[in-house]
């Protein structure tokens, strides 16, 4: 690439468009917040998902289209808002025929009705390049409570939901004999189907300091976090919580490690929370029936370590995914 | 292509996604209406730009940005909204580099400026395929005074603003010497900074029983006007108003009027005005100082017929580019 990293290339030449904008928020967050009423705010945010680049045409027009959906209703779900809509701009190749699109559509209308929302409008054009997904999610939040990025502070504990680094290994192993085909085919489950934690979102409403959904990876995740926060992580690699299937990777191959804590695609949410209401994340765990785990907490710094037991850092070579 | 056709394509498969969406409006206008607020609906539209198939690389960097975003706002000009932002999803050939962005980003920031709209919010992908333009503009509009495609009535009156006919010209000769330079520079430079008629369409509310922007073809868009409205629509061939270099080249080539009345990319408006009030449309151009043209009439049927002076049907072998 002859650019220097896509986020530079945001930050050099898209943020400036951004400026004059309040509802943009300097396109800091997970999504945009747009005041359309006195009561409510609009939460807006699009995805651009790129055959051969976030998905293989070979997983399916089932899973290719529930996953183009279910990453920006992640988005939403970070911001804490409710899902109200999408819309659906579609380049296909001339190699999609009517029953792939059929099929594709049939995972749509199932994730609507999973998700109580509705197709609001959308574009298909052709493209002689690969199959292109853009979704534009909208998504609605009382005034003033969404959650931002931008409010952690020292002290405050870091959490995650669910399990971390499923779908960062899926992709790692990908079809690696030395791990049993029943593990492979659950983390690959993770990587194919993410589950947008919309409730969540919601339940952290006026208890999270600040939150976002783990698309690049948990420690790229978290130092935006931080940069956003002005605030420093420490993340206990042994508290991050695994699946099975990870940690009967792990037993096999301890450099497993790096992809957990880099990898993408998990679409859990990370968010921290004031010492004094740890309970309440307790609580909330509890009620939706979703593990909620203490990973680390917010220091003096600006990005995020990673420590052993002991308490040693663990050296990094790559934070995860890097985009706009 | 396997598929019969891509208006086809969505009917089958997308239309169906947005039937219990109200504000998809069963996907039938130029964009989607959200109630947001007791007084004020939002208004959505998505368009997907691709390399090779909506504009050309050699078109350059300032004009492929301008057009993105134009015919967005061309939507939204057609339903009567008034901009507030856009979203923006790019995907990125290797091939683009960091000038070629710094000058995207620099039309971007200018028609931000001259549509008084900020970026809310994207997305940046590399792709292996074609450089690809996703925009989701967003609009508001006065609840209930939106625009539509199906309130036209038996007797209403036909209008467009300004001429017709150039972009598709300016496909359609390309580079072919029989025509002057001068003429197909003035044509082409409509085909690549497509005007967004933001100012007719906040004046058209309350005045047109129909509306939509000519992005697929005068007849082509018509029909849309027909087949929503339930009418017909005559259309006299030689009311149809053209530029001067549209007149210079049929002055060579009569054989031209198939480009002019099936060729999109015009993003003027075509709407529909009771007889009685004529008079305001006369008013309205005066104020905008841009010609608004009466080209024909609705009548009992379900499609556009177009005639010669002598009111003869004038037969086409294609009505216009077909999307979703």
């Amino acid at each position: 690439m002859s650019r220097t990293g896509e986020f530079a290339a945001i930050a050099a030449h898209f943020r400036p468009l951004a400026k004059a904008t309040p509802a943009a928020r300097n396109l800091a967050d997970d999504a945009a917040l747009l005041a359309t009423s006195p009561d409510q705010d609009l939460v807006l945010t699009t995805d651009a998902l790129v055959a051969g680049v976030h998905f293989m045409m070979d997983h399916g027009a089932e899973a290719i289209a529930a996953k183009g959906l279910r990453v920006n209703l992640s988005d939403l779900a970070a911001m804490g808002a409710e899902p109200v809509g999408y819309l659906l701009a579609v380049s296909l190749p001339d190699s999609i025929d009517d029953d792939w699109l059929a099929a594709f559509a049939r995972s749509l209308a199932r994730d609507q009705e999973r998700f109580a929302i509705g197709l609001l409008g959308g574009d298909t054009t052709r493209t002689p390049g690969p199959l292109t997904i853009v979704i534009t999610a909208i998504g609605r939040v009382a005034n003033g409570t969404a959650l931002r990025r931008n409010g952690a502070r020292l002290g405050d504990r870091l959490y995650v939901s669910g399990t971390i680094g499923d779908a960062g290994l899926a992709l790692h192993i990908g079809k690696d004999e030395r791990f049993e085909p029943i593990w492979r085919q659950a983390l690959n489950e993770r990587l194919l189907h993410p589950t947008p934690r919309l409730a969540l979102g919601l339940g952290l409403r006026g208890l999270a300091t600040a939150a976002l959904d783990i698309s690049d990876g948990l420690i790229a995740d978290i130092d935006h976090i931080c940069s956003e926060s002005g605030v420093g992580a420490v993340v206990e690699r042994d508290a991050v919580p695994l699946s099975d299937a990870a940690r009967q990777c792990l037993s096999r191959s301890a450099d497993l490690w790096p992809a957990i804590v880099s990898g993408g695609d998990d679409y859990e949410l990370a968010f921290t929370i004031p010492p004094a209401r740890a309970g309440e994340v307790a609580l909330l765990s509890e009620k939706l029936g979703l593990a909620l785990t203490e990973i680390g907490l917010l220091v003096a710094g600006d990005r995020t370590r990673i420590t052993d037991a002991a308490g040693r850092e663990i050296t990094q070579k790559s934070r995860g995914y890097r985009h706009f």
